[in-house]
């Protein structure tokens, strides 16, 4: 096989690619050669932009660190990670909806008692969060993992200000209860731009998008025999909420942060100034329901 | 807009970028998004496809380095660049054919007097380089300049082993004589695997894909008032012609390496052992003809 030209490369490639072993790779490269083709026919790139996708792609590359997750704000910011996310929950039934992980989340976090403030030596308006973990059908599920992270009042996650701040916090794990309930104290968190000075942020600035998402706090439940749950919330009336750069807001998923005045919190810590209340009740889909993942992945 | 799923993102995101100012980036844009979200539709990524996938590709990223393109190799073998070349370069009429930069160009190579051996303190067969650039209806070029590379006997670039040698060498830029000539003398290389320890190598693994290019001489070549050429010469009767990992092998590029007995070389070098010969005449395209290409670049 030689010669290549416009009207044989692509076939050629695929006649290549297919000789690999395993079915999904097979199945993923020859769409990757299909689309990836077909993306440059339409645009017919000089060189001079092929060479510009490689760079970009080069710095997106080089811009990742452990706290930095530049290819993760790309898929975000062009809707391909939500588009992911519908796929592999296509039917919520009574289960809460799913919405991105997003470049912030920290395997492992410190495991908290229920009640606990996790706001560390961050500053900002008090947040009472509470909320019960069930099954799509409404039976509560005791010792859940309920993995929460969320920014500071200035838009800012724990990772992202590590060096001064020393230890991670607005993120923490807590187990639920015996009738599915969890709660904590944190402080309110701000709507905030993604990280923007990088690749990513240009490629933002150049399709004249703001990099702006609403103010939400992350969930990630887990509970066996359920699939793990991955969504966030969001605080009712936020500017951003109809132009999230990232695509991710569903109605469903949007909660007053109800402004409470001081006193005796339900948990019953007594407050001496004002406070914002979050309540979210989730639901976990069985494993069944998420058969195909499985299947997937075997 | 919010509540996005499978129907409605892709039609969202296109609106997103639409508010691009720049027709061109308002154009690519929108083809990546269709072309990408058709790509995700149809594969149907599981999360962890989609972690692996974002993981791949930064992993490619931070593969690079001043030595290393990781990213010009996923695009060489997954065909893209002889695309690019193939949609940049679409009517030869008599001008030499082009195929990929590749990863190995270094801008700035030394400058050699006509006739120099470059190869430096590498070992190996004498190969003896001759040619002509001429315009594509066969004018000579004098003063053109002839960039070139090419691998050494084990079929590593002076750059992939810089630490060792301590300078480039295989690499030099020339200029034609008055009659548009060139020579030079430097060591025959060999076929080569192109870098394969890094995540592209394993693609290629996992589709049953060898990493091998057939041996060849890379040549970038500028004349005022014309297209640049960027082309290889390959070594008549290698192994790989047919299967060129990264689909660059035209039969026009084909030439014999000559052996030659010791004896009087045709530029009057007197050699005590047998060489290599080879000889191209090159034909470069008048600007005029790449007027698709200013035209996009301004």
């Amino acid at each position: 096989m030689r010669n290549f030209d416009e009207a044989t490369i692509t076939d050629a490639v695929l006649q290549r690619v297919r000789t690999a072993k395993d079915d999904r790779i097979r199945q993923v490269s020859e769409a990757l050669v299909r689309h990836l083709h077909a993306f440059v026919r339409e645009i017919e790139p000089t060189q001079a932009e092929w060479e510009a996708g490689i760079d970009f792609l080069t710095r997106t590359g080089q811009m990742c660190d452990d706290k930095r997750q530049e290819f993760i704000l790309l898929s975000d910011t062009l809707g391909v990670s939500m588009l992911v996310d519908a796929i592999n929950h296509r039917t919520p039934q009574g289960a809460t909806e799913t919405t991105v992980l997003g470049p912030f989340y920290v395997q492992r976090a410190p495991e908290h008692p229920l009640g606990a403030d996790i706001s560390g030596t961050m500053e900002g308006a008090p947040l009472l969060v509470t909320g019960t973990v069930s099954t799509a059908d409404g039976k509560p599920l005791a010792g859940a993992v309920v993995d929460v992270w969320h920014s500071d009042n200035d838009g800012y996650y724990d990772v992202q200000q590590l060096d001064e701040i020393g230890e991670l916090a607005m993120r923490a794990r807590f187990r639920t209860d015996e009738n599915g309930r969890f709660w904590f104290w944190s402080i309110r968190p701000a709507a905030y731009p993604i990280p923007h000075d990088g690749p990513v942020g240009k490629i933002l600035e150049a399709q004249g998008r703001h990099p702006w998402r609403p103010a939400h706090v992350h969930f990630m439940i887990a509970a066996p025999g359920h699939q793990t749950l991955v969504t966030h919330v969001f605080a009712a009336g936020d500017r951003y909420l109809d132009s999230d750069v990232v695509f991710g807001v569903k109605d469903s998923l949007i909660r007053e942060f109800a402004s409470t005045p001081a006193g005796t919190a339900v948990d019953g810590r007594v407050m001496t100034q004002p406070y914002f209340h979050l309540n979210y009740d989730f639901g976990l889909k069985a494993e069944t329901e998420a058969r195909r993942t499985e299947e997937r992945a075997a």
